[in-house]
């Protein structure tokens, strides 16, 4: 373990960029500097005191920052969504192997001549250990993973499932800023400083990740096909309202059906992510 | 025919919920009134004079209002995201079968006792004809046809690939509001008078249907799995990048793995619908 | 109609090769010899007096023979299931088009100077009429259509259902032999002789084919992602064993669970084809 | 480790059944008497000594046995291909848990007064350990694992990819027979003595598992959706055929369309197994 912490305690996290610092040019193509499935490097494991297996730990992302004055973006080869890849197989030649290095402060992503995009950070990794096995950085999963929510920003809280004792916290992989998808396989992946407070829920025995902002609550769901994603999160979405906002649940269901907010994390990893989330407005 | 229009004239439709009029109290169950699949009742063909295979249909939804004061919501046995259903075949026993009636106005639909949702409208279905296949109207796919994407509202306008001589376009199944997904299957369907205004565009051969916003520009996909149905959907957005607005394939491809906005219209229906979109600002 | 024909008749039916006979040398590529979707030509409708909604027609292929001294495999740019498609949208560079011409008789198939396969013929595409859609010759569907199972050759019975007057058969697409799944999207295709008898059974509402040999029974579904297919076709096959075998609906999922046989049509259409079935030995 | 054996070594493992010996009779139910995901044992790890990564193990499996009079099969709640699952959720409820003791020797299989199935023994689960993650014994992946192949029986060869020093080989769930794509979720499960040869291949870096029987030579994919085990399974065996037999991979691939075996292991655990396999007479 990395660190030992208390329940309530504040943590200030220094990440690194998902390529583990070994990108530093445009030149550095993925497939030469980089080990797969070594990369996407976490800090961890920082263990909370009190937490055990059927507890939840709340992890409030307080602020992000750039640690770097830009950040990395690579379509890496048979990685992507609109490619063939390794478990997508197919015969086709690979698309071409390109490298970013793009200019950013905590303002901006200074993508292009003609492109500027705000500076919207997040985490892309986030997890207790899991129970049983061990997970590579690249899979999201029950237990939290690589999801690539933009919405795990500032301001969130994540409640991941505990599933061992003290919890084994895992942080990583910040971003920039990223779109719906990560449709190229890589977000501006770039080095944080970000800082992370940690609560203990005791004795909530939750299936999958969950994350509420101050404007909504979001069930997490990661698998293939994607629709299995969304079934997941939807399904734990309804039990969510169910359990602890008194509806019944075909009332949470049909009303989902008018109102949920279904957010595309990546389509590009091992396993997709899908947020189903609706609006605290209605939970009043 | 139904209607002859010049492009550029402006039509009023009035069109019947997807149940076509037959659930009329809470005791209506679908299994008992509906006739499947003879549902989801267009107004068409609407002729519009000088389109041809090749050309794209603009429709602009320039208003819509409900017809009635109240809409339908309906679990309906073997139908929804949630359930086993006749293509994600189960030996489980189906869902209760639930109608709800839900009174609402050109302001609010009135959910429950609890909950007051906005009314939000916007057309589930809208198509040219195909140009070989005769659709059901339950099934979205590259024609356009039951996409159920919440974006198709008042201000919108929907590029439509027009496939057989004067475009032959159908339009209804107007929703009073939907949440991402159409998870229970159905939406508040109520009957709408909607007003539309559709142009000739010569000469676009789009593959898909395109919509457009005061703030977006989108391409559609329908297919399944649903990751199938965002692959298109981004594909056609990078060409439509490509083409029209003058950005490099992989800048385009790359870009939006940082700022795409992926809306999922439905995953209940044959096919799912996915839009997957940017912002203008960054195609100035 | 081609045909007016009585249950029990014989039917000698002269079908064409999948490609409508446009590519006659290896250097007629389908890019441009072939106008898409108006290839796979059936022969039909053929009109079977009796025959009406909720009925099956239990189509009898006699026998099959060549009409040509060669068939035909194409590989045809994004079709086939090692490649990005316009469902499976990649930007990939498509694979290479190319054709084969292989001489056949009705004995061999002499596929190179190397490799010699069996004749063993076979009907790709086959079916009675939807209800309401009328749908292209590349989709397999729950009306049957080009399923491109390699057991619908001579001495086998399709049980197709019946959804309007007369049942309206169509068939064609008539394969010298195909591996399980016709991977790269085509079989060798070729001009057929093929004798059918047609009975109709009246009054036997089954939802999607079946098939039937001297050895077994299996039921068919056409489905995306390929689970559902093989979801549909197992549902279907319990649903017979307990309809018509006297089995216990969890005898029978149990016992398929330890002696279910499943065959890959093809993974290469719009909706891919699975058949489940059981040794005719264990319904006894 | 529970053993160190040589290249060419045999070894006579005792298996358990999956269900770790933990159901006694048919009122033991899994939900009663398992604790998720501590099922499947497997026998190991077994080092192999010189065995690297980069290499091949080749696990021949010469004869196999059962050590007890029955087997047992299951339903299990939110488990198999006919029911709503974890990863596939559903709201309905679960089918009824059902656990079966079936009597067997080493001929016969009685499922029931009705039905003898005869005793075809083959390995559920297989493998070497991957490079980085731990994997839990229900999975099947890359690295073999959970694959539930009905041709893993006596006188096949499995092919591993070897990535830990000495390989780290384990194996377990034996069963006494099993239908393709082990639709309930459970096959006749027993407890085994089976026999195994350990070869070692140098520096043969296979990405996924391949088998070989008398008669044919496949290669292994594992999973979701459904097509893409078949995708990786097929490119796979296209590679093989490339590289070992001199074959053009057009060649390989158009040949494959007319020729090739898909079977499914399984498409109930958190990956789905696919084998594509050629016989070994269109090898010479």
């Amino acid at each position: 373990p990395v660190l030992h912490v208390e329940a309530g305690d504040r943590v200030v996290v220094e990440t690194r960029d998902a390529f583990g610092g070994a990108i530093r040019s445009e030149a550095d193509l993925p497939s030469a500097v980089l080990t797969m499935p070594f990369v996407n490097p976490q800090n961890g494991p920082i263990m909370v005191a009190g937490a055990e297996k059927g507890d939840v730990l709340a992890v409030h992302i307080e602020s992000m920052a750039p640690r770097a004055d830009h950040g990395i973006c690579a379509m890496i080869p048979e990685f992507g969504a609109l490619t063939g890849t390794s478990l997508t197989a197919t015969l086709n030649e690979p698309l071409p192997e390109v490298v970013r290095i793009v200019p950013l402060d905590g303002e901006q992503v200074r993508w292009s001549e003609r492109v500027t995009l705000p500076y919207r950070p997040h985490i892309g990794t986030l997890s207790c250990s899991p129970e049983l096995d061990s997970v590579n950085t690249l899979t999201p999963d029950a237990h939290g993973g690589n999801m690539d929510l933009p919405d795990m920003g500032p301001g969130s809280i994540t409640y991941l499932p505990v599933r061992s004792p003290q919890a084994r916290l895992f942080i990583g992989d910040a971003h920039a800023c990223q779109g719906d998808g990560e449709v190229c396989g890589t977000a501006v992946e770039h080095a944080s400083l970000t800082t992370i407070r940690v609560d203990v829920v005791k004795a909530w025995p939750i299936a999958w990740p969950r994350l509420e902002t101050g404007d909504l609550i979001m069930a997490i769901g990661s698998a293939r096909p994607l629709e299995d994603a969304a079934r997941i999160a939807y399904r734990e979405l309804v039990l969510w309202m169910e359990a602890d906002y008194g509806f019944d649940r075909w009332d949470a269901y049909m009303l989902l059906s008018q109102c949920g907010i279904v957010r595309l994390g990546n389509f590009v990893d091992p396993k997709y992510t899908v947020g189903a989330a609706i609006s605290k407005r209605y939970l009043a």
